[in-house]
């Protein structure tokens, strides 16, 4: 039952961080804001989770866990892969967001551990889906995944001035992300 | 004299905020550091530029300028266009993280008028462009704007994780920008 109690609280505590950093990134974000609305203290934020970059790293961690259980990688379909990366962030742009504070605001920090094991299993895939010819060998792998995922958010590096009122938008958008079967031929 | 201390003055608060607003953000960016660095008090910067907000819209606004400047814009040479984006934002990475805080910190902000500019005026040259058959029509003029700007920025949308120590990485990115082509056959 206390078992009970504390995970729940160490959820409401990642749930109130996660909203808290997507708003505000890491600089920004306040621990006082995040304890109040997951209904506890600061102390118990702190001996749950240590300090406001670990608990990022927390927020972080899950948010990445989250994206390679919903998204999934195919090396072999990699305009369909780029199609559920736009879907993903359309559902959930605070998860963009946490990743672009997280470039932001880290740029030299120590490497996740979640995050090199992401990299490392992609690249294993895209280099066997090149040795089978399957993926053009013109870009190397790791080349591949940035215009990949450069392609599939391209929309969130367009300053919020270009045309959010068009009709019709993010059915525009996604077909905008197919130009990753270009990049491929 | 004193018009030529002002302008000094006015010079160095902007060089300092640059500087801060880059690596901190909006939200981040303390006042009292940026007036220290340019050596005046609180109560002149704010005098010159009104108040935080006021003084990022100026910052940014001449990181806008300075961009349209040095790269300019080329419909009719759109992979020449993305290899010069990429060497200015390689040239000049702060000026890429002040676009970056711009649309995280102010997604819904009031549109700045230098941004409303450049936006239409590039959009008016891919029309023409698009209409003398010099860029396919396959894409909106919009669409092709977004594409071009994620392709030339790839990798600052990876995790720095990725990749930064691989031999002669800035020519390899450089090569990799060069996909634009491809979107362009």
């Amino acid at each position: 039952m206390q078992q009970r109690n504390a995970d729940r609280t160490r959820t409401r505590i990642l749930e109130a961080a996660t909203e808290e950093f997507a708003a505000r990134g890491i600089a920004g974000a306040r621990v006082s804001r995040i304890a109040e609305v997951a209904g506890c203290n600061k102390a118990m934020l702190y001996a749950y989770y240590g300090n406001k970059d670990a608990l990022f790293d927390a927020v972080f961690t899950a948010s990445v866990e989250a994206y390679l259980d919903e998204v999934g990688f195919d090396a072999d379909d990699l305009p369909a892969y780029a199609g559920r990366v736009f879907d993903y962030f359309e559902a959930h742009p605070d998860r963009l967001r946490l990743s672009i504070w997280y470039r932001l605001e880290r740029p030299e920090g120590e490497p996740l551990e979640a995050i090199l094991a992401v990299n490392q299993s992609r690249l294993d895939e895209l280099h066997r889906s090149q040795r089978r010819r399957v993926v053009p060998r013109q870009f190397t792998a790791v080349s591949l995944l940035s215009l990949i995922q450069a392609i599939a958010t391209s929309w969130s590096s367009m300053n919020p001035e270009y045309g959010l009122d068009l009709p019709n938008v993010i059915v525009r958008r996604r077909a905008v992300v197919m130009a990753v079967q270009k990049i491929l031929s």
